[in-house]
C-alpha cells in the first residue's frame, strides 16, 4: 500500500490534510505564592466524574481540562484556551501553575489530596498511583494530543486501495503504522518542545539522577530537556515489550503486563502514544470489538513561556508527522526496537543538548540528535511536499529543521535561566499572574467562538462550565444542540428554542401584530396606523401633522428605517420618511412619539429577571476634538465591534446620524463643548452604537409586572419588552408608560456584559429553563 | 358646523372618502324549475344563530349573507361575491334565486317554513311576522348596505370643530343629519335601483294594487320600478312618525310606536335607513348608552342582471350621497315633512317612469323625479367637487344624471321586458344556472382575497364557511387571526400555528440540521455534507467526484440554486455549481442523488392525511410547436399564476430551464415530437411550474408512517416530508426511499386543488387542530 503515490494519482491532497483534533491539558491549582492548593475542586465546575470538559486529573488541585474533537489543531488551540481562561476566571485567589513540575508542595505528603471523586474506584485508582509512584510525581502535569484522520478521507482512501483488509482493519492498520513511527522518532518531539529541567526542593525526592542547586531552593537537571519525560518522570516501573506491529498484539501484550502485575490496568500503561477506542469504558475491550479510534500523543509539556503552555506549531509539527507516518514506507518495531526507542526517549529527554546528544539510530550505530532530526525532517519535507501539501505548512518543518541546524536552545534552557535569576515559585508565579491578566481581558468571549455571536458564546460558556455538552449544528448560524443528563436542546442565536411556539415568533416579527396583541391586555401602546403604501399613508398626513411620531418599517430591527419627527415637520419630509421606511418593508408603521427612556426587559418564562436601560449611541465632547474623532476614539475601545460579536457595537456615521446631528445644528466635523454629551441617534438599540446600564434593581416592580403581562400577551416564554419609561422613580405605570416592541430573539450579552452595572446570568437561566442544568 | 369649509381648510379630503363598508344580501333557494326550496338550510353552515356570516332571515330557504364591515364599497362587494359563491357550491342541485321577488311558492303556505332556529324567540317573531304580514310578503329579497366614516376622519373632523359636543354627540348628529338626507331623497335611489316590477302568480295575492297579467303565470305593475320598495311591499301596516331630528326623539318614537301596538319591537320598523349600535343585543338601550355606530341603507334591490345582484356603482352612489348629506346645509324632517318623504319612496317605486313621475318637493309644490334628481346630483357633483374628492367619483354621480337625462330605463323596465318574453321562472332560472357557472369558475380562490396566499384564501374560505370569524392581522404577510367559541389563533401563511415549538422551525430551516435530526431517528437521508465556502467543498471534490450529487442551498426553499449532477461532471462544473449554489446561501449541502420521484406527505399532528407526487415543469409535444409555445399554452391556462395565489405556477423560461434543456440536447425553439414528454427542470417543485397529482390512497402505508417519524424526529406538528421513493408499488421501505427534506410552512393549496386527484381538506383539519371547528 503505497498511500503518497495514491494521494497523489486520486487528488487526496487537501483531504489528506483533514483530520480531528483534540487537546487535554493539566495546571495545578497555586495560591498567590506558588504552593500547592489545598482547597477542593471548584464547585462550580459541578461533578467532576461527570463533566465532559473540565475535571481532575491525579491530584484534587489537578485540574484537567479536555476539548472535543474539533477540525484543526487551532481549533483545538482556542477551545483550550476558553477552557483555560474559564476555570481561571472561576478561582478564587488561586492560579494556574503554568510548568509540568509541581509547584511548591507541602512537606506533609499527607496535605496532597488525591482528587476526590463520587465514584469511589476512581479515587481508589489514585490511592494506589500514589502508593507506587509517590504523590508527588504523579502531579507532573502536561498536554496530550489527540489525532485522527476525517473519516472523509480515511474512506476515500480506503476505497483507492483493493485488498482484502475491511474498513476497520484498514483503519486500524494506519493508527498503528503512525504509532510505530511515533514512538520510532519522538525523541525529536521530546526534545524540541522539551520545556522543564529545573525543579524545586519540594519536589527533589522524586529524582532519583544526579541534580544541581541553582540557588536557594532550586535543582536543575543542568542541559537537559524534559525531566517529565526523562528517566525520573512519569514512567512504569519497569520496562515492558508492546508490540505496536498489530493490534491483536498490542492488547495482548497489555494484559500480559497487567497478568505479570506489572501494571493493573491499560491506563497505567505509560506510554508517549495511546491507541483510543470509541468510548470511554474499558478501553481494551473498545480497541477488541470496534478497532482504533485515535491516538493520543503524550509527549507535550506545558510550555510555561506562552499564557496557554501550548505552541500551534508544536502540534502543526506533531500533525505534520503523523501525515508523513501515512506516506512513508512501513516498518515494524521489535522488543530490541522498542526497548532502543525508549531509549532515546530517555536521551532525549535526559540529555546534556549543549554537551550533544548521541542517539541509538540501530543496534549498532549511534548518531546525534542534531543530524537524525535534520534527517528526519528533511525527509517529511520531500515526501509531504510530493504529495502536494502547501507551502506554509511546509515552512513549519523548515522552521523546526532550522532550529537543529542553528543549534537554537529549546524552551527548557531559557526556562531554566530565567527561575536561575529570579526563583522558582517567583518566577512561575510571575508568568501566572501576567497570564492572568490576559484571561481577565478575554472575559466576554469565548476564544474560538469569536466567528458566532456574542450571546451564543456567552451561553456555550455557560454550557461548558456546567458540563453541559454542546454541538455546533450550524455554526454560521448560531445553531448549537446542547445535551446533558437525557435533556437535548437545539437552540439557535441563544434564545430561539423549543420553549415558545412559532406563531407567538411570527407575531412578535410583526410590530402592528404584537400591538394589536398587547392591547387586547390592556397594555398602553403608542396610538397608531400601519400602511401598506406611500400613497395610503399620505391620506393620514392630516392626522399626524399636528403632533410628535415616529415612522418605522413593520418587521425590520435595530432601528433601521426609522424616522422620528418631534417638531413641525412638512408633507415632504413625511413623504421621504416614509420613502425610506417603505425600502425596509412593505409595511410601515406610523405612531405617536412617546417621551420617555427606553428601557430593556428581559422576560424568562413569567420573570422580568434584567432591565437594562440603553442610551442611543452618543460621544462626550473635551472641548477639541471633533465628533468624528470623539467616535473614532469611543470605537477603538476592544469592547465594542460589529455584528454583536463584542458586548458593545460601534457607532456608525452614515446618513442617519448625520441627519440625526443636522436636527441639532450639528455635523461629523462639529467640536463639542467639554463635557457636552451629544448623542448621534434617537434611537437607542445596542446594535447602532448605543450603551448599556442596568436598572435590574432600581426599575419599580410595577413595569416588572407590565413587561411579562406584554410577554403573556403575544405567549412568549423569552422575550425583550422594550418599554418607554416617562419618570424612572414613579412607581405607578399610568400615563407614565408604553411598550413600543416586543422582540423575540432578545440578546442576552448586554445583560451579560453591560456598559455600566452587572452581570445578570442569563445564559443559565435559559440552562435552567430548558432543565439542562 | 360648516363641514365643507372644515375639509377643505384641513386638508382632510382624502380621509373624508374612508369609511366602513358592509353588505347583508338575501337570496331564496331554489330547486332547478324556479320552485322554493323547502329543504332546510345546509347543515354544511352549522348553526344559522351563531354564524356571522351564512344564516337564513325570515324564512328557512332565505339564505341570509353578511360581509364585516371592510375598508371600501368594493370590498364588500368581493366579500359579498365569495360568500355568494361558497353558499352556492354548497347547494345540492338548488340555485340561488336572483330576484327580490320570490320564486314559485307552493300554494299551500304552511309548506313556507319560517326559518327555525336552535334559540325559540328568534322563530317566534317570525311566526309572528307571518301572521301579521303573511309569510309570502316576508319572502322578499334585497340588500343592505352598511356604513360608517373612518374613526380616523370623524375624530379630526370633530376636532376641527370647537363647540361644545362630546365627541359620542358629534357622531351621532353627524349620522342623523345623513339619515335625514337619505330618507329625504331615496326616492331617487328606489328609482335608480329599483329592479323589480313582475311577480308571479303565485305570489299575486300580496299586491294589493293594480296589476296586468303579462304571460300564463306573471303578473306586472306596469312601468313601476321596484314592487319590493313601493305600497305593497315590504311596509309598515300604517303611517308612524320616527324623528330623525335627536337620537332622543328617535328612540323615543320608537318606543311608542311599540306602546301604541303598532309594532313590537324595533326591528319592526321598516325604514328605508335604520340608525346601528355597537352590538347585537337590544339596539335601542345599545343607540340611548353607546350611540349610534352606522347606518343601515335598506334601499336596493336585487339587481337580477348581475351574478351578485348588486353593482358597485349603486353602493358608490350612495357613498357618495352621504358624503354630500354631510357637506350640505343641514334641515330638520318634521312630521310632515317625513310624510311627504314616505310619500315620495312609494311614488318612486310604484310610478310609471315612462309616464312622467311627478314627487312632492313640498307640502304645495311637486316636481318631476328627471328634474328633481338632476338637480339632486348637480349639486353633489358641486358639493364634492369644492371639498376635492377626486375626478373618477365624480364621474358616478355623472353617469346616473346623464340616466335621467337621456331618460335611460331603470333595471325593472329591461327585467320586465325580457319575464315577459322568456317567462317567470324560466327567465330567472336560466340567469340563476348561469351564474352558477360563474360560481364553479372562481371554486378555487376566495373572491376580493387573491392578493393573498391561495392557502390563506383556502384556509379562510373554510373558516367561513363555518362560520369561524377572521380577522386580518396583516393582509401583505397573510397574517390571520381566527376565533370561535371561545378558541382564538393567530396563523401566519395557512400553517404557521401555534402547535409548532420555535426550535423545531428554525431547524426546519435549515436542511444540514433537519437531515442530522432525522438520522437520529434511522430515517433514510441522502449521505453528504454542509459546506462554508467554495473552497471547502473544493477540498471533497474527490469524494463526489465518481457519484450522482445534489448541490443546493442549505435553507432557500423552492429548488432556487440546486444543482444535479447525474453523469461524470468537471471540477469546473462542479465549482461553477457551488458558485451559484452559494448565491443563494453561505452554507451549501452536496449530497448523494437519490434516483427515484418525489412524494410530498402533508403530515399533521401524527397523521399523513396528503400524499402528493409532483412532476417537474413539463410539455407534451404536437410535432408542431416549439417548447416556448408549448409552455405558453400550458401557462395561459387560468389556474396557473405567479405567488402561490392559484392552484398551480406558470413555468419560466430561465437560465436554470434553459441549462436542464440543454443537458438533453434542447433549447427553447426545439420542437418535440407527438406526445413526447420534455421536463424544463429537475426538481419538481410546484412553485417552478410542476405539476401536483395526488398519491395519498395509492402510497404505501409503510412510506406514510415513515413520513410521521419524520415529522417527528424534528417535533413538528405540521409539516411537509419530501420523499424520494424509487418503487411505490413496494411496500417495504428498505433501500427504496429516502426523505429528502422538511418543511415547516407547507402549502395546502397543492392538496387541495391538485391537477390531478381530489382534495384532501386540510385546511378543515388545521381548523379542527386548533380547536376552531
Amino acid at each position: 500500500m503505497d498511500f503518497l503515490q495514491s494521494v497523489i494519482k486520486h487528488n487526496l491532497t487537501d483531504l489528506l490534510l483533514t483530520g480531528n483534533f483534540g487537546l487535554e491539558k493539566e495546571n495545578l491549582r497555586v495560591d498567590p505564592n506558588g504552593n500547592l492548593a489545598l482547597t477542593p475542586h471548584p464547585v462550580s465546575f459541578g461533578d467532576k466524574a461527570k463533566h465532559p470538559y473540565i475535571t481532575t486529573d491525579f491530584g484534587e488541585a489537578q485540574i484537567e481540562m479536555v476539548t472535543p474533537p474539533l477540525a484543526s489543531s487551532k481549533e483545538a488551540i482556542d477551545f483550550m484556551q476558553a477552557l483555560h481562561d474559564m476555570v481561571s476566571e472561576q478561582l478564587d485567589n488561586e492560579y494556574l501553575w503554568p510548568y509540568s513540575l509541581p509547584a511548591v508542595l507541602p512537606e506533609d505528603s499527607n496535605l496532597i489530596k488525591e482528587a476526590q471523586f463520587s465514584v469511589p474506584e476512581i479515587t481508589e485508582y489514585r490511592e494506589y498511583l500514589s502508593h507506587k509512584y509517590g504523590k508527588r510525581k504523579q502531579l507532573l502535569s502536561g498536554v496530550h494530543y489527540n489525532f485522527s484522520f476525517s473519516d472523509k478521507f480515511m474512506n476515500l482512501l480506503y476505497h483507492t486501495e483493493h485488498d482484502s483488509l475491511s474498513y476497520r482493519e484498514f483503519r486500524d492498520q494506519v493508527y498503528l503504522k503512525l504509532a510505530r513511527y511515533y514512538l520510532k522518532y519522538c525523541w525529536l518531539f521530546i526534545y524540541l518542545f522539551g520545556a522543564n529541567s529545573v525543579m524545586h526542593e519540594s519536589y527533589a525526592e522524586c529524582c532519583k539522577h544526579p541534580k544541581q542547586k541553582i540557588n536557594d531552593d532550586t535543582y536543575s537537571f543542568k542541559g537537559s530537556s524534559s525531566f517529565r519525560n526523562g528517566a525520573s518522570g512519569y514512567r512504569n516501573l519497569e520496562y515492558f515489550y508492546i508490540s505496536y506491529n498489530s493490534l491483536y498484539d498490542y492488547i495482548a501484550d497489555i494484559n500480559r503486563a497487567i497478568e505479570n502485575g506489572q501494571i493493573i490496568a491499560a491506563k497505567e500503561y505509560y506510554s508517549q502514544l495511546r491507541l483510543k477506542g470509541h468510548s470511554k469504558g474499558s478501553v481494551l475491550e473498545d480497541l477488541k470489538q470496534n478497532g482504533i479510534n485515535y491516538i493520543e500523543v503524550r509527549t507535550l509539556d506545558l510550555n510555561p513561556l506562552i499564557p496557554l503552555g501550548i505552541t500551534l506549531d508544536s502540534l502543526e509539527l506533531i500533525h505534520l508527522f503523523m501525515v508523513y507516518a501515512l506516506l512513508a514506507p512501513d516498518f515494524y518495531l521489535s522488543d530490541d526496537e522498542y526497548r532502543l526507542a525508549n531509549k532515546n526517549q530517555v536521551l532525549a529527554a535526559d540529555g546534556n543538548y549543549s554537551g550533544g546528544i548521541m542517539l541509538h539510530y540501530d543496534t549498532k550505530k549511534t548518531v546525534s540528535l542534531d543530524s537524525w532530526g535534520i534527517e528526519v525532517l528533511k525527509d517529511m519535507h520531500a515526501k509531504l511536499s510530493a504529495a502536494g501539501v502547501p507551502l506554509d505548512k511546509l515552512k513549519i518543518i523548515n522552521n523546526f529543521r532550522n532550529k537543529l541546524e542553528t543549534r537554537e536552545p529549546n524552551p527548557a534552557v531559557k526556562i531554566a535561566a530565567e527561575v536561575e535569576k529570579y526563583g522558582y515559585a517567583n518566577y512561575f508565579m510571575h508568568l501566572a499572574k501576567e497570564y492572568m491578566v490576559k484571561t481577565k481581558q478575554n472575559y466576554y468571549k469565548f476564544v474560538g467562538f469569536e466567528d458566532m455571536e456574542l450571546s451564543t458564546q456567552i451561553l456555550l460558556k455557560e454550557s461548558v462550565l456546567h458540563g453541559v455538552e454542546f454541538r455546533l449544528l450550524d455554526r454560521a448560524d448560531n445553531f448549537i444542540e446542547l445535551f446533558n443528563h437525557g435533556e437535548r436542546h437545539i437552540i439557535k442565536q441563544a434564545t430561539k428554542t423549543e420553549v415558545d411556539n412559532y406563531a407567538t415568533i411570527v407575531a412578535m416579527e410583526n410590530k402592528l401584530v404584537t400591538k394589536e396583541l398587547m392591547s387586547r391586555y390592556n397594555i398602553v401602546v403608542p396610538n397608531g396606523y400601519g400602511y401598506s403604501s406611500i400613497e395610503e399613508a399620505m391620506v393620514d398626513y392630516p392626522l399626524y401633522m399636528q403632533k410628535s411620531i415616529v415612522i418605522k418599517p413593520n418587521s425590520t430591527n435595530f432601528g433601521y428605517g426609522v424616522f422620528i419627527f418631534k417638531s413641525k415637520f412638512s408633507k415632504a419630509d413625511y413623504k421621504a420618511a416614509l420613502k425610506t421606511a417603505f425600502s425596509y418593508d412593505k409595511k410601515v408603521l406610523i405612531e405617536d412619539f412617546v417621551y420617555g427612556k427606553e428601557y430593556r426587559f428581559f422576560v424568562i418564562d413569567g420573570h422580568a429577571v434584567a432591565v437594562l436601560h440603553r442610551e442611543p449611541a452618543n460621544v462626550i465632547g473635551d472641548g477639541l476634538k471633533s465628533i468624528r474623532e470623539l467616535v473614532a476614539i469611543k470605537n477603538a475601545s476592544p469592547l465594542r465591534g460589529f455584528g454583536y460579536k463584542t458586548p458593545l457595537e460601534k457607532i456608525s456615521l452614515d446618513e442617519i446620524e448625520q441627519a440625526f446631528l443636522k436636527h441639532q445644528g450639528l455635523d461629523f466635523d462639529s467640536v463639542p463643548k467639554v463635557d457636552e454629551k451629544i448623542f448621534l441617534r434617537e434611537n437607542s438599540n445596542i446594535s447602532t452604537g448605543g450603551d448599556s446600564i442596568d436598572f435590574t434593581d432600581i426599575v419599580p416592580q410595577s413595569y416588572k409586572r407590565i413587561a411579562i403581562k406584554a410577554a403573556c400577551s403575544v405567549g412568549a416564554k423569552i422575550c425583550g419588552v422594550d418599554m418607554i419609561i416617562k419618570n424612572i422613580q414613579n412607581p405607578y405605570p399610568e400615563n407614565n408608560y408604553a411598550v413600543i416592541e416586543l422582540n423575540f430573539n432578545p440578546a442576552i450579552h448586554i445583560h451579560t456584559y453591560p456598559y455600566k452595572g452587572r452581570d445578570r446570568k442569563l445564559a443559565k437561566q435559559i440552562l435552567q429553563l430548558l432543565k439542562l442544568i
